[in-house]
């Protein structure tokens, strides 16, 4: 049984605590968060502070507070030489304080608040500073998801920004063209099973395999037609950066560097 | 029984008349092509030709060539007062001949050579030029789908370009994601459940509410982070376009116009 303490509770925090609360090969013993927050039904049960003081035992310790705010609250921890991650992707490991173990605990999924997610596909990206602190890490992976990664913090970060571009910035892609509907009085539902398929396409074509279009084609005639239609808009240049990088991809014959 | 004749025969064309063709409402009569293609075994047994003159006796004619081609093809076809209907998204109904009936029957989807499409959830726009013809059309549209609608050229064109944005654009997202993971050695399937998850949240989010990341929250170590990662790299401009476009949607409390 390992045993867990939650050191806040945003949107990761809740998705992993509800998850390994669920499994009889962990104990979430505790949840800490700064202030006092509203835990919903499922984890209602768990025995919840807002003192460090209070902090109990535990076999890991998992920050999963604002990047930005890791640093300083690991150097507050009352207590040393326990095993002590943060989930960030974009955070490398060593920025925890040095008197815990450190280690990163890092899904690489997106979480919002009112929408369950399943765990068994998503990659868990891990990193321990010291070896045998990888083999427990595993283990909660693993509790999780049937993939567990080693991944080094420089890699996740570039993991991070993969994951950017086809979470954040596909989801852009989906905002404008809901408001291109909306202006036109259309329901984003259209829409709907073209992005299902969009997604769907690529777990058996390669990216590049997938891609159709006006750019792709370099098809001018509908490229201005487009244009036309975006002359007063915010989207005009998106779109216009875009179709230049899918032309200028189309003109390499091999991929380009990062 | 409806019958059809199909005029072109690339990935739309294949991929409505292997579906239409299962069907006991319609008889594809004809498949025009203007070369010799190999028919794939699904569609073999129907009637070929590369000659315009041996095009048989149909209800409806569906031209599936490239837009460009649209116009003068249907010029050259030697009949007249049959429904010839087209089928692309950006491409306005008036631009068939006059000496036929004209309409559109464009399905909102993307097609590939191979992987097999589901028609029942596309939404199938339809435009005709004289009233009796919608009908027709509908028909034909429900065969393939639950959802037929009635869109005007320039409605359909922005839907269209709509599609560029959640389609064309977001498949680059995944190319560069793509592009990133492999410069790292690492496989692209570790980012497909996220891929599926961004596709799977707006089906019961808002594409605003479903928006996370460093760029919504105006997390600026991290966009520099990245930033400097893709300091050499050609999706540089691409970040920071896309990045500068959630931040400044983030600033408007109303939609912006298109």
């Amino acid at each position: 049984m390992i045993r867990i303490v939650f050191l806040g509770f945003g949107n990761v925090g809740y998705h992993l605590c509800n998850t390994l609360h669920n499994s009889n090969k962990v104990s979430v013993c505790q949840i800490f968060n700064r202030s006092v927050i509203f835990l919903p039904s499922e984890v209602a049960s768990i025995p919840f502070t807002t003192k460090l003081s209070e902090i109990v035992e535990a076999d890991i310790y998992i920050i999963a507070i604002p990047d930005d705010a890791i640093a300083s609250f690991s150097e507050n921890l009352p207590f040393q030489n326990k095993l002590v991650v943060h989930t960030s992707g974009s955070v490398p490991m060593n920025i925890l304080a040095e008197k815990n173990r450190k280690g990163v605990f890092y899904p690489l999924q997106t979480f919002s608040k009112n929408r369950a997610v399943s765990f068994s596909d998503v990659p868990i990206c891990i990193e321990t500073e010291q070896p045998s602190d990888e083999t427990l890490l595993t283990t909660l992976g693993e509790v999780l998801s049937e993939k567990v990664i080693t991944v080094a913090s420089e890699v996740r970060l570039k993991l991070h920004l993969a994951a950017v571009f086809v979470n954040n910035f596909t989801n852009h892609m989906y905002t404008i063209g809901s408001a291109i509907l909306e202006e036109n009085q259309l329901p984003f539902n259209l829409l709907q099973p073209l992005i299902a398929e969009t997604a769907r396409k690529i777990e058996t074509l390669s990216p590049s395999e997938a891609q159709t279009g006006p750019a792709k084609r370099k098809d001018v005639k509908t490229i201005e037609k487009h244009l036309h239609l975006l002359k007063d808009s915010p989207y005009k240049t998106v779109y216009e950066e875009i179709t230049n990088a899918i032309q200028e991809k189309q003109n390499t014959s091999h991929g380009k560097k990062l």
